[in-house]
Formats: C-alpha cells, sequence, structure tokens
C-alpha cells in the first residue's frame, strides 16, 4: 500500500478510506499484513480523484457509478444516464410561474428543433428549464437568444463523443470512457469557450481597449 | 433589510455577510438604523448568490469580479477576463514530459485550425494542456479525437454569445452579462450535453438495452 500511494501520489489514510467507501477494490492478500496492487488498482485511483476534484460527485454518487459500470449488462446508455446522475446540478431558481413557463417554452422549441425525444418529466429537461430560469431571475433572458447554437453545439459534440466511445479498444474502455468523457468533457468545454469568449471579443470589442470607446460606457451602479 | 431578506430569500445574518466582505453595497441611510434597499440591491444579491452557487467562485473571486464590473473604462474582453480568472480550474494532472508535450500538441493543432492567437503563457491554454493531459492519464487518450468538434463547437458558441451581449440593452447590462453568461453558460452547456448524450446514445446503441448485447460486455475487473 505504501508502494501504491507513492505511486498515485495519495496519501495512504486517503487510499484507506477509499478502500472502506468501497470505491477501491482490495489488494490480493499476500501474507495477513501484505497485500499486492496492481495497475487496476493505479487506474481506478486516478478516475476516483477525476470525479471528485473535476466531476465534484460525493463519495455515494461515485459508488453509484462505479457500481454501475461493474454490472456486466449495463448498456453504455445507461451508464451515461447514471454518471448523469451523479453530477451536481445547478439548485432550483427562485422563479414565478411566468417565468418557468417561459423557460419551458424556449427549452421546448430548442428540444423539437434538434427532434430530441427526452422521456417525460426528464431531470435534464427540469435542470435546463431551471438555468433558463435563472438568466431571466437575474435579468439577462435577452441572453437567451443564444440557446438554440448551444443545443446545436452540444448535439455536434454528444456525436463526436459517441463517435469516439464506439471506438473504444473494449467494453470497459467504453464504459469508464463515458464517465470520464462526461466529467473532463464538461471540464474541456468550459475552458474552450473561455480560450473562444476571449478570441471573439477581442476581435468584435477589441478597438475598445486600443484606442478608446467612442461611446464612454456608464459606471456601474454600485 | 428584513424585506430585502424576505424578497431575495437569503438570510439577513448571510446579506450582512455580505455587505462585511463588500459584495452588496451598504443601502441609503434613512434614520440610524433604518436603511433603505432598491433593485439594485436584489439584483446584485441575485447575482452573487448565481457566482456562489452555480459558477462555484469563493468571496474574494466574486469581489474582483464586482470591482472589474464597477470600472467605468473597462472594456467588456477585459470583463470577460476577470470572470474567467475567478473561475475554478481543473487541478495541474500528474503527467510527465511526454504525456504534457503531446497534450500541448493536441492543444496546439486545434488553436492553429481555428486561427485562435492566445497571449503568450495563457493560463486558459495551460488549463487545456491539463485536462487533456487528465485524458491521458485516465487512459483514454483515445477520447481526445473529439477535441476539435469541441473546440469548434466552443467558437460557434462564443459568436452567438458575443451577439446576444452586444445587442445588450445598456453597458450595465453589457457588463454584467458577460459574467453572467460565462457562468450559466457553462451550467447550460454541461446539461445539454447530457440531454445530447442520452439521444445520441439512443440512436446509437439503443438495441443494447432492449434486445441484449450481441456480443456480452466482460464484467469490469474490479
Amino acid at each position: 500500500m505504501a508502494e501504491l500511494s507513492r505511486e498515485s501520489g495519495i496519501p495512504i489514510a486517503t487510499i484507506k478510506f477509499y478502500q472502506r467507501e468501497g470505491l477501491l477494490p482490495p489488494g490480493e492478500l499476500t501474507s495477513p499484513n501484505q497485500a499486492r496492487y496492481g495497475p487496476a488498482h493505479l487506474r481506478r485511483l486516478a478516475l476516483v480523484r477525476a470525479l471528485i476534484n473535476i466531476g465534484g460527485l460525493s463519495v455515494s454518487g461515485i459508488r453509484d457509478v462505479l457500481a454501475a459500470m461493474g454490472e456486466p449488462d449495463t448498456a453504455p446508455h445507461d451508464i451515461l444516464g447514471v454518471a448523469q446522475h451523479g453530477l451536481p446540478q445547478a439548485p432550483p431558481a427562485a422563479a414565478d410561474d411566468t417565468a418557468r413557463s417561459w423557460a419551458a417554452g424556449r427549452v421546448a422549441e430548442v428540444v423539437a428543433e434538434l427532434g430530441w425525444r427526452p422521456p417525460p418529466g426528464s431531470p435534464l429537461v427540469a435542470a435546463l428549464i431551471e438555468t433558463v430560469c435563472m438568466y431571466r431571475a437575474l435579468g439577462h433572458e435577452w441572453a437567451v437568444e443564444a440557446l438554440p447554437v448551444y443545443a446545436a453545439a452540444a448535439q455536434r459534440i454528444a456525436r463526436a463523443d459517441i463517435d469516439a466511445l464506439a471506438a473504444a479498444p473494449s467494453t470497459e474502455d467504453l464504459v469508464e470512457g463515458a464517465v470520464v468523457g462526461t466529467v473532463l468533457g464538461d471540464a474541456l468545454m468550459a475552458t474552450l469557450r473561455r480560450v473562444a469568449h476571449a478570441e471573439t471579443s477581442r476581435e468584435r470589442f477589441g478597438q475598445l481597449t486600443s484606442g478608446g470607446p467612442a461611446d464612454p460606457p456608464e459606471p456601474t451602479v454600485r
């Protein structure tokens, strides 16, 4: 275990905690107080760390994801469902009925346009509606104009993800890849959006920084 | 203040904490122990909550973002920069030099393909390289195949975001919109990806769930 800790860079106490919580299988006992750990343990530890640090999953969320990954007859579709289920969601906005039905309308338009058929009562669609409500609660419903572009982009990304998944070298890779792709893909997309914002904003507003605005912005009311 | 608490749904103690931390300006004093709060306070409270709950920003991160929003001559481009700066980033992967230079190569390809010109030493590009390293550290470098599609999608989204921003009704809306759009856009995109994954995965792998796989997957090694 000291070697596993050194190779993974994770303290022994933490590794023991993961074992007690069922996130890491025990090593193969070679004597009453010696166990052997292999590459599968190192890989599992790396996955658990990524789910915690990048995915923000709780210990029980990770346990659910790992259990689904371990079931021999779980379809990739269902694994993705579990990976999604464990991920943190935006808390419900304090929205009134008017705001919520406006948001539901915008989301329904986009879903229809892309030909998506989410199951009735889908928690993902409910989460979308909540996020769209937040724009309005914050006084930025005009920003929801970009929603169809976001949805079309999500569609293209999902196709590329599933193409890459379908080419996974083994079923085990496919299943773990669905989890890793869900979590790391969020981080990747968030960072790429920031790079693209900086590029587009320099193109569009760049002259404001260099030459000074033609029409100076008013100070924000504090 | 009791009224502000009731309308915003935020406890008085929390509102006082935000004031002490400089996240909410004081009300207009109408008597030694009475202050008047207006719609600007309610809106600021909603923004602070969104930055904490959805953006995961720290109190000092929010203070930086609000300070940049309050500067009269800050270009939208720079506000976006500050909003980005305060946001949590993936921790550096435990990657060796080979892995990091492989990841840097993949990121450079994508940046060149889109004609992006990030500044030398860009922390966003460094964050991208770290995330690409994580795929490899987790044994899923094959999933990086989808990177160009992610980047092109980010480009389209950024253009739509900046178009919507440029149509903001006032400079104040534009500046706050940049912050809100950065934070809520992440949540929106993460949820849309999950919906799109479920749709695409049902199309592609749907028969596995209903009919049983032709080639049964092996159980995951635990």
